[in-house]
């Protein structure tokens, strides 16, 4: 990793877990590769980890450029860097793309050692928590004891909840931000139909398809239908209201009248050159099955028994995919076990996806809140 | 129509429109026809008609039975009837399927008298003004000067809208309920996405689909989403939850698991036996199309500047596809042209199919609404 004057450079790499990682399902995957990025550097008494988990259709690469031809940096790149909220001259901050995903680590399109044939189908259903088994794997190779923090927004922040209920020695800090501590009936049931949209493609042949025949079309309309669920109905009018995109009426036929429905169009095409269906399909089961409580019997309280993290719960007013009151769940059930919670409930009308463009109030907070974590060591030490 | 000690059986009728019927889109529709059904007498002086108006996938069939055999009576049946709320013992109720519906008005898989073929994609894009056009055809069949009550919710409501701004003369009160003056980007964008599913599928064929090939998974798919937005996230959460189906413990799989999952199954496969998918293009496009603003250069006021009617305007708490927002708004055009209204937000936790469940609120409300209305005319005259 180098700055340059221009653009800054990152470096993807690849970790090989050293033992076969045993699944929830009870099934064993064996050769499990962690595409991840690092930033900043680990200083002498490891300290000073941060690790940033990414949503359902992210990877990890947070910010930086690959290379100078790059047009993009990574996704938080607002949020995390150089000077940045989540300052990476001052900490070490390490993503990897989760298990099952379609961005370097292994996933359904990877091709099965057993077999020497891509997993499509024959992969097995994950879990939140298998995702975090792995990334607990990457992180020890570190050589890290404990984590400053793990921080997440969406699924993102489910998998910074698993890690603090199954390493709740590893985890100093936890930034849930814009999640849920188990997807409600509405989240499963959009998820349901984003996997039907998939499902009847033609091309999708049960998860067998060919890298020439991809399921894009079902692919495309899964996409746009989440996305609507990112965005909230006040800033989905502020935006593009009824505007229309080509003339000044109706046209009186099915192709995009509205601005909505180009810029829904323009998501989903854009979506299927960088994301695997079979991804989608697993990944979004893995949410299904996200639920804290149920391994408790129901009591969310006890699945924080062990913890002893600090929290920055952050929700935003206007998310109606994990509302608010799923976050206020979260922090009684944190309280309940006399941990030290920070709840906050940004005003925002941005939706779900808040939590990739608040920066300004989520970002001084999350800065905020690390740097008394970090204080807190370094008065201890 | 007569009443059995068993069931009440009602009877369909077909109305041959005497003129062709002019659209929005500038085209012109010969032969048009519309399935509707009669409850109750026509009063002497014609003064007792109710217009009543279905939403998206609903038909003329209210109340009562077709035959001894059938298993369930019409869609608003505890609503409308012999000593219900709408009482058809007093009132003259009249409902037809909407101009491009598929339940027995002319649609786009009716044949095109032009042609001899069925219009499929042929057909032209309507709007709701016109479904409302081709019924005032209807009313006027009747010899009925003015509706005592136009009474509609959800797409319903915007056909009862479009009735009092456009036949101010013939409409004494209006009752909208759970419904909008214009669909929301959020409405337009679920729309462009049921579509995409349809459309998508192999059998749809750009709607030139044959009998035997239908797009029976598109067409489920599309219900699926657009049923998720006809319940709330408290509904869903208290009717289904987290629960699974089939047995205590995750499958693994990508079968249905959860309840919710087969409950949207099995409300897919229903819908596919009893509608087809070019009608749900073309009424989707016509709600997509419904904004009452937009013809007076968005001051929603002065599409009302002509109306006299009262209003019955009524939303529900929990409904996020047609907000409790765009009542006040459509309640605020019509203060200002000082028009009497009567306003009810109703506490309910059902979502948007609040309209078709809370009887007993929205039943007395209407009912004592049109009793005082009914009561005005006797007292005038």
């Amino acid at each position: 990793m180098e700055k340059s004057t221009e653009k800054w450079i990152v470096e993807e790499k690849d970790f090989l877990l050293p033992e076969p990682l045993l699944l929830d399902c009870g099934k064993t995957l064996n050769g499990v590769s962690l595409r991840y990025e690092t930033y900043g550097k680990l200083n002498a008494d490891k300290s000073n980890a941060i690790m940033v988990f990414h949503a359902l259709s992210g990877d990890a690469h947070i910010c930086g450029y690959h290379s100078p031809e790059d047009a993009k940096p990574g996704w938080w790149s607002d949020m995390v860097g150089p000077g940045k909220y989540i300052d990476t001259d001052k900490y070490f901050v390490i993503c990897s793309n989760v298990l099952g995903g379609c961005s370097g680590s292994t996933g359904p399109r990877s091709i099965n050692p057993d077999t020497g044939r891509m997993y499509n189908s024959d992969f097995p259903v994950i879990t939140i928590r298998d995702m975090v088994r792995a990334q607990h794997a990457l992180v020890k190779s570190f050589g890290i004891e404990k984590l400053l923090a793990v921080v997440g927004g969406s699924m993102g922040g489910m998998q910074a909840l698993e890690w603090v209920v199954n390493y709740p020695e590893m985890v100093r800090s936890a930034l849930p931000i814009a999640t849920t501590t188990q997807l409600s009936a509405q989240g499963i049931a959009f998820n349901w139909v984003s996997r039907e949209a998939i499902k009847y493609d033609p091309n999708f042949k049960n998860g067998e398809y060919t890298a020439e025949n991809v399921p894009d079309k079902g692919l495309a309309t899964a996409r746009m239908l989440a996305h609507i669920t990112y965005l909230s109905d006040e800033s989905m009018g502020r935006k593009f209201g009824r505007g229309l995109q080509k003339s000044e009426n109706y046209s009186f036929n099915f192709d995009y009248d509205f601005q909505v429905e180009s810029y829904l169009e323009h998501q989903g095409r854009r979506f299927v050159e960088r994301f695997d269906a079979n991804s989608y399909f697993y990944i979004t089961r893995a949410i299904d099955y996200f639920d804290l409580a149920s391994r408790y019997k129901g009591d969310l309280a006890k699945a924080f028994a062990k913890v002893k993290s600090s929290f920055l719960v952050v929700s935003f007013t206007s998310d109606w995919l994990f509302p608010s009151s799923q976050s206020i769940t979260l922090v009684r059930a944190l309280l309940k076990n006399k941990l030290e919670v920070t709840y906050v409930d940004i005003d925002s009308s941005y939706g779900h996806d808040a939590f990739l463009l608040e920066f300004e109030t989520l970002g001084a907070m999350v800065r905020d809140f690390l740097d008394n974590e970090f204080k807190k060591i370094s008065e201890n030490s």
